[in-house]
């Protein structure tokens, strides 16, 4: 099997590395560091051993790749409307399309787009960041859960999971995608935007009475929310309890979204916040506290 | 009638400027501009025209002052912990204590403290704020609506009420106060927390339409909270589109909470957002947008 990983931020740049290193064929599409990696290679310092990759298959330009048998995507969901010039380039018939990413609706939108195409949902739950040109940190955590949105392509799913593994990477198999997608929402909606909002971090939002009972209430929010709409495998209270056990765990933590406001790059409203507080009216709950997030984000997101 | 004036901010020195300068008896209790104003008078710079004032009957004492008539307090709300010890050198029987603030709750709470006197409730719909020792900038309306919380005082009332005509305030008299304290919080909910937790002014939420729906959703919560709550004279739609109309046509305007905020002075979470959302909750009705402005206010509040 053939790889491209698309976007190679902390998320691509950590999870290609692992397959480059385990010596699958890998091509590698980057933007503003395609020079730099070229020629210096792809540096990556990560918790569980540093390693440095040399004369990998980096390309700028998509129309110079070869199709893959699996193209993974690691762009931020703001950047997905480049996949409808990208993709054509890259798949072939039966490609897998991976998209590691967070938020609802991905990969029926996608679908619609391509309707022959496979996908798979991908949730990252790993802290990790580019810090330099070519230079990726993998701070803690890394399980990537996935989960298959397109159900004929149940063989190279399989394939795919044992070359992942193969890598190194602890991979947790959702045996309902929405499921997990929402679940993975519960974390990020609370604190995603809330860190935003009020410029802090995880640790000071846990530490203070009134935020910790927002986040809560956030949590709630996104479970009654997923449950409405009938997923699978309802979210319960204990889970809630076990994400803010974690979070109480965990080092002083920037989310991606703190990270983006942060860097002033457009953040993933959209995704994260906007389609599940649509999906959850359409079902007849309303997220009240999530749409004051969305809004005061949108608000913000417009005042760069 | 005689008068005590307990703070000399904004509020307190327009209002009781103006009572002086109709030569109404007016003591004044002030705080750090005590040895200015003693020595220098009081000046106010007024859209309605300016004036100044000298030989003012000024304290720093409550200890030193006489009784009077009628005590208007116009300290900010986090500050009416001290009435307990201000008010019994001030009053005698039958005195009337006006409390010209924002919020809920603050007569029954007074009056409970001090079974035996009369109280009357004051919104100023007024821009105004103090520009620097002893100096008053009133830029805009002025509008003092009062309702009387003790009935048996309402000859006492009609006295106040005609005195401070005299003075050249315009005056409304409230049918009831707790609608009239309902209606008030219409604005200031939607605007004085809103600016606070996304640093900002009035126009710029108006020129958003994220922020603009925020701001409508919020009064809208008001709306339905008071009407839970069983007011008198239910609020309606027609009063939240002209609240909004109102504040597109007001200049760029920072909300009292929000020149706290930028001042890092303790801000008014309590009855503004607090005890209206404790009540409404009571009458069976969730402030659910008000309620996650009011746990980041009070995390921004921990955090100066």
């Amino acid at each position: 099997m053939n790889y491209a990983i698309i976007g190679v931020g902390g998320i691509g740049g950590y999870y290609g590395g692992l397959l480059a290193k385990a010596n699958k064929n890998v091509q590698f599409l980057l933007h503003s560091d395609y020079e730099f990696v070229k020629q210096n290679g792809l540096q990556i310092d990560s918790k569980n051993g540093d390693f440095h990759l040399d004369n990998l298959n980096v390309f700028n330009n998509v129309k110079n790749m070869n199709p893959a048998d699996v193209i993974i995507v690691c762009v931020k969901t703001t950047n997905n409307h480049l996949l409808k010039s990208f993709l054509p380039h890259l798949v072939k018939n039966d490609s897998l399309v991976v998209l590691i990413q967070n938020g609802l609706g991905l990969e029926s939108d996608l679908q619609k787009e391509f309707p022959d195409i496979n996908i798979v949902g991908g949730m990252a739950f790993i802290c990790t960041q580019k810090i330099g040109e070519g230079h990726i940190r993998h701070l803690d955590y890394g399980k990537l859960t996935l989960g298959l949105h397109t159900p004929k392509a149940k063989d190279l799913f399989d394939s795919l999971t044992n070359d992942l593994i193969d890598a190194g990477l602890e991979i947790e198999i959702a045996p309902d995608l929405q499921s997990a997608r929402w679940r993975k929402l519960v974390w990020n909606i609370a604190y995603n935007g809330t860190t935003v909002v009020l410029n802090t971090d995880t640790k000071q939002l846990m530490d203070n009475a009134s935020t910790r009972q927002l986040v809560t209430d956030l949590m709630i929010e996104v479970m009654n929310g997923a449950n409405a709409c009938g997923i699978q495998y309802p979210i319960d209270e204990t889970f809630i309890q076990q994400m803010l056990n974690m979070t109480e765990n965990m080092a002083v933590y920037a989310p991606s979204m703190k990270l983006d406001f942060d860097h002033k790059r457009e953040m993933e409203i959209e995704r994260i916040y906007s389609r599940p507080i649509t999906e959850a009216k359409k079902a007849g709950y309303e997220m009240k506290k999530t749409a004051t997030i969305e809004q005061q984000l949108k608000f913000i997101n417009s005042h760069y």
